[in-house]
């Protein structure tokens, strides 16, 4: 592979919490800034202005001091922890027989990743999710983590904050917040999804079967982390899914979810009546021994539901809910992961990978917004949920999907009447369905209010939705839309800390310390592109916009000294 | 001037709908669709989709059937109206002395537009704003032309609409609605601005000291026209404000707006201790006798408000306000918007120039949103808009800025508190502050809600606020975010009609009439230009975003049909 998957901000540091309970230290981003230059009394003073510190989600890659290679994969942080807490073992071979299949098929060698790690999984009896740790009160190191890498040095800062170690275990043991931590997946930081800590996004990614190779989804994984992608979906449907997903999980700092449908489906050349469980339950095994830390699972879509969908403009537009509501139709047998739910947790609880409920039939347009498809599959995903709890699996749930923003609020109060608290993951809503081209501003613009009204992750949206894959720049534009409406939240919100940089980049702007206002944006490199392409060389007190007669910044200040 | 400024629209007509009281024409586009094909009983049928209109901005840009020539301006649409009522009268001369001094300059003459209008005023005694005719009980053609437009043909179509003419009368009778229409910008289409109606975006344009010049300032103007900009605002600074002006005015087809006080001060060479009224005054008849159809006018900012403004982080960040500001402190004097206040609405109600009450102290940041000096300048405007309609001038109101999401709902309760029912007009507001190059999207979040709550205008914001001057592309950007956020709000509001669009692109989009899903979108060239980036020849029934298996839709069509 030929990348170059280094990170360097501007003026940051990468600088290191250490734990109280556990020996573990939780990598942060510190934006260093300059002085506040002003005169006083003929004289030029100086005033100190301190570094921000923001929650980074670049991992090892902004570190100066971790070497990276792309061949060897990340330091296993988590490794140690895993071991520790002797529940698991480590088994003498993959327990899926297609991954048995792929690792003695020479064929696939030359992209295979050079280093085999056997995989874990919960000793006989044992219970590994951080939901049961959560339970059993025993704060983990993931827990500790999540509460440090939250707070980002808040406390410290003065800011009264509520997110201690034991706040998170209650929050985990509520179900009301998870941490997806697969111990097949140790590459990854601990994080924590939940309505009561950070908004987090998902960026999806994955080649289909006809674009993007497997370097170039590497790539875009990394990327997405440089961009502030809090997880990532790896959404491929072609040639070699299996291989691909290895070189991304070693690699990737953030924890990974996936469809295993799309998978099996492939597995079976796309022919949806040759679907089997057996061919589903291989691949949920496969995935789960190579560090998948969630799964998107279709489990609420009914075959009672799918005369509600004929009245629709847009049908089904979730690709696993579509291929399962075929399944059901072909076959005349209800969707298999309703039915054999309660088998899927026992595989699940064996490599705490998370269950995110899939919504199979959100809304694909304004019109179906909201209706009785949509909230009966809802109301059968907040059963699951409880099948989920009872086997100490997490779980989230997963909304829609296209919704005017008048009907917004009502999916919000519709999951937590229904879902007992269960993190609300959604994709937008998109208020709109004319702006093709630009649906990551139309996704912006509902993925902000559902997440102030609760919504604990937003999965990203790019500007290609709807017209085809996105590339490495429309997975950075897709990001950052999403990072503007998942901070526009926790503002709203009042998160602790979180309105810090605005307040700082704000002072910057005042101060005109324009590398700073840059190097405190969700985008310096963009900020610093737009500012210098019209910038007048040896003027820095104002910017092209208003010029110098005209700077309401620079006449408000003589004002105010007047 | 070297501009081809014709708009055309894929697979689009220009139409006209007549008036029932009035001799008048509405033009409108409107968008022709393919059929829904599809196989019955082996057969292949097709089902009709009907056309769907829109509302139009771009004038007789877009009419195949007009001449467009520049250098002789648009078509003079409504100067039968305005003669017919026979209570204006067309001046010998300018009444402005500095209007007077550039007609006769002839070193300005090549940048001159080359057919001179004489300006028309109202007769002594006569009272000629669509709010004094609406007050009265006379339907104007614009009043009428207005509810034409708002309807696009919706209760044709069958769907209920309360926008009759009467009601346009009745909502400018009572201040809830503006129509901008100084008899001396005739090119103007008539346009509503009130929150019972469509929301409309506005857009700005100018040139700075320092960059852009006129030719690119006319081509960007109607550039904005064409993608959907309701009202232009000319905020030049710089050289030949006048002569651009001329220009722009006579070749826009929807109402523009200015801030009159920043070429007062460029007339006095950015010298504001050299601001007088009688430079004011000159400025306001100069360009009310141009043809510009609103002003900003920052008169709700006090001497008793600046000591708000020390606390704040970014202080004054309105252009206009900071000027005022420095004003009052350099003389010790009361604002003299505010104490002339009378005197301005007796000029603007001569030319029926829409008085926009600037927010001077908008917040800059979020830390400084809905602070005591804030609210308190508001406060002011609704006391002066009282004043205004005493002399039938059309009121609207400026709102912030930047607010956190949590504290816009309060922005427009107090101005619904204060402002006795004047239209909001709202820059954003941005819902953070640390997206620089990004602040298209930050104002759509925050744009969309506080529309949704009632905003009747919403300004666009380009990618490169706060750091420098829009490009061409930067506007297009800029018009489509807004555009998103007003439409997304029309949907939230239930505006009649106004789901059409959706519900249409959505259909094709599930018949995967690719072409009709771009010619619905706001930017059809956009959406085409992704999706053929990454198309597949041949192959119509999916894109590269999921491949062929995995084409939600066209599973979802199987198993409906199935």
């Amino acid at each position: 592979m030929n990348i170059n998957p280094s990170i360097s901000y501007p003026a940051s540091e990468k600088i290191y919490v250490s734990g109280k309970i556990n020996h573990i230290r939780v990598g942060m981003r510190r934006i260093n800034l300059t002085d506040t230059v002003f005169i006083e009394h003929g004289q030029e003073r100086h005033e100190q202005n301190p570094p921000v510190v923001v929650y980074d989600t670049s991992g090892s890659y902004s570190d100066p001091a971790t070497a990276i290679d792309i061949t060897k994969g990340l330091p296993r942080l988590r490794e140690a922890w895993i071991a520790g807490r002797n529940d698991t073992e480590q088994l003498s071979q993959f327990s899926s027989r297609y991954a048995g299949e792929r690792l003695a098929d020479h064929a696939s060698g030359a992209m295979s990743f050079p280093v085999v790690h056997l995989p874990r999984r919960a000793r006989e009896g044992k219970a590994i999710t951080q939901m049961s740790y959560a339970r059993q009160g025993i704060v983990t190191p993931e827990m500790e983590y999540v509460a440090i890498r939250e707070n980002m040095l808040n406390g410290e800062a003065g800011i009264p904050t509520h997110i201690t170690p034991e706040f998170v275990r209650e929050e985990v043991a509520a179900g009301r917040a998870v941490i997806p931590a697969n111990p097949n997946h140790p590459e990854a930081e601990p994080m924590i999804i939940g309505s009561r800590f950070l908004v987090k996004i998902n960026t999806n990614i994955g080649n289909s079967a006809l674009s993007s190779g497997m370097e170039e989804e590497v790539e875009k994984a990394i990327w997405s982390c440089r961009w502030g992608g809090d997880t990532l979906m790896d959404l491929s449907t072609g040639d070699h899914i299996h291989e691909t997903r290895e070189w991304i999980v070693r690699n990737l700092p953030v924890p990974i979810g996936t469809v295993p449908i799309y998978q099996a489906l492939e597995k079976v050349n796309g022919d949806i009546g040759a679907l089997t469980w057996d061919i589903y339950r291989d691949t949920l095994v496969e995935q789960c021994e190579q560090g998948v830390d969630y799964f998107t699972i279709h489990a609420g879509l009914l075959q009672a539901h799918l005369p509600l969908v004929k009245s629709r403009t847009t049908g089904i537009v979730s690709r696993g809910g579509s291929v399962i509501a075929n399944w059901m139709t072909l076959h005349g047998k209800e969707n298999f992961f309703y039915s054999r739910f309660e088998e899927i947790c026992r595989i699940l609880k064996q490599y705490d990978v998370a269950v995110s409920l899939g919504d199979g039939l959100r809304p694909g347009c304004i019109r179906d917004a909201n209706d009785a498809a949509q909230f009966a599959e809802l109301s059968v995903l907040g059963k699951l949920t409880l099948t989920a709890w009872k086997h100490h699996v997490q779980v989230l749930i997963e909304g829609p999907g296209h919704v005017p923003m008048h009907r917004i609020r009502a999916n919000m109060d519709e999951q937590l009447k229904h879902c007992h608290g269960a993190p609300f993951y959604t994709l937008g809503p998109l208020a709109t369905d004319i702006a093709p081209g630009y649906d990551h501003i139309t996704s912006a613009v509902g993925a902000a209010q559902i997440a102030w009204y609760g919504t604990a992750m937003i999965c990203y949206v790019t500007p290609k939705e709807h017209l085809g894959l996105p590339d490495r720049e429309d997975v950075r534009a897709g990001v950052i839309a999403c990072k503007i409406a998942a901070h526009a939240a926790d503002l709203a919100k009042g998160h602790p800390g979180s309105q810090l940089r605005d307040n700082a980049l704000s002072k910057a702007r005042f101060d005109f310390r324009w590398k700073d206002q840059f190097n405190l944006s969700i985008d310096p490199e963009k900020a610093a592109e737009y500012y210098h392409a019209s910038r007048i060389a040896g003027e820095n007190d104002h910017c092209t916009m208003c010029g110098p007669h005209f700077c309401a910044m620079k006449l408000s200040k003589q004002c105010i000294n007047r």
